[in-house]
């Protein structure tokens, strides 16, 4: 894909990113009509689906030949070469279900199963987080760094999540990691949302992140904004990271990236998407 | 004290807490003077020191005949019935440090030991949080309330923190509590300051809060801004709270604020203020 043609893919996911939060906050202050997905606090509300389709009918608009991964409507659907918007439509919806303002509309693109471009929005927080592959990561038009004095995992604020999954496996994993690696650093945060725990990593305000369960679309455009705001994401196992793989570690740097690595003591292997 | 000088002590907090703010903005681009007090996880900026110290002279000023506890420079000095300014001059100062927005000032003002003024400001989160006993709970301006639709635990989004002690008893506490209420519940979020998290259970974008290891000056603001907004107070295991006993529950309502005091296990006995 030429530089133009990825420029106009950036600029479309930013416009439909701010559409899609505007329909996010026309949607807060009303009661939601919600629905159980895989456990009782993993929830689907009508505006997820709403902002799904909008997303889905304006880049098929747009872009009729690139292929489309959405969180609502066709998770395991494999991830190809072809260029493939991969978007959350809401993500951290059971934040969104309670006004909990850590929610935000995820848009990525990949091409050659690579992430060329990240566009988060979070209409409560006010921050619009984009990057394009080779030109940097900015929130609200100014460039974004990852911290740059941290020197060791002691040093890190660290971004985690409990999760929505309820299976014994996963609760276990949670909390031996968390008992492994939350005393060892300055302090353990929980947004409820993946793709602004990425941004934050990105924009310098916390240092490294690790989650196990997620699925492509809330990794594909954080990962493209953390490394183009200079940091990096890997396998929870240090190797390089299959944005399939349902896990993701985001850091500031490598060395910081590799030291929360080897602290964490389980490495949950789950089905990909 | 009358309606109106208790007018006039809120209006002074408001204007403070606002000077605060800037003051704290000023100082978040640039590198930060950092001393450890109780642990590594436990730091204090030359902006926390300043911020203090401003409103410590500012208060004394209008207000020379009222106490004043501040934590940087008064800790144990006990409570009295006499009018008390209780200030935290920036609530989670570890991520101030490290530039996560949830940090933010804390004035409260006590009277015959009662929170009876609370105000909150976050300049990160430009949100500025204000109650006065017996006339509501705003932020911005704007009036507030606890969330009306939380049921039970299951449908409870919770708020609670590792804190920065690193003691066994305190680290045991931590870990034996949230297994045992973390999965009961729709999900647990920290951000890492007590004040926003008792604002966010004003404000409803959260249905309960606990936490122990607190000091006074975390918990009066944030008390009377939550029984204003129509929550409750209470001590961990369900009875009056007493706010210099290092601890504090705070909830949506009586009922959310009981199921989780007794799904905690452990309640911890720390010396008091």
């Amino acid at each position: 894909m030429d530089a133009k043609e990825l420029l106009r893919c950036e600029r479309s996911a930013i416009r439909l990113a701010i559409e899609a939060g505007a329909m996010m906050t026309a949607a807060s202050g009303r009661n939601k009509e919600i629905a159980e997905k895989d456990s009782f606090a993993d929830l689907v509300t009508e505006t997820d689906k709403a902002v799904e389709k909008f997303l889905f009918n304006e880049l098929k608009r747009l872009f009729p030949d690139f292929r489309f991964i959405g969180e609502e409507t066709s998770s395991r659907v494999g991830l190809t070469a072809d260029p493939t918007w991969i978007i959350d439509p809401i993500d951290g919806t059971m934040n969104f279900v309670h006004t909990f303002p850590c929610t935000c509309v995820s848009i990525g693109l990949t091409v050659n199963k690579v992430p060329v471009v990240g566009v988060i929005y979070s209409p409560f927080l006010d921050k619009l987080y984009t990057a394009r592959k080779g030109s940097g990561a900015y929130c609200n038009g100014r460039p974004i760094s990852v911290s740059k004095n941290c020197n060791s995992l002691s040093e890190a604020l660290l971004l985690c999540e409990f999760g929505n999954q309820r299976d014994d496996e996963k609760k276990n994993a949670v909390f031996r990691n968390l008992e492994a690696v939350g005393w060892l650093v300055h302090g353990v945060r929980c947004m409820g949302s993946a793709a602004l725990n990425l941004c934050s990593v990105a924009d310098g305000s916390a240092d490294a992140y690790w989650e196990f369960g997620l699925h492509v679309w809330d990794m594909a455009a954080g990962a493209v904004i953390v490394t183009e705001a200079g940091g990096v994401v890997m396998d929870t196992k240090g190797g390089p990271v299959d944005i399939m793989n349902r896990r993701i570690l985001g850091a500031c740097c490598d060395k910081i990236g590799h030291e929360l690595s080897a602290a964490l003591p389980i490495h949950l292997d789950l089905e990909s998407d």
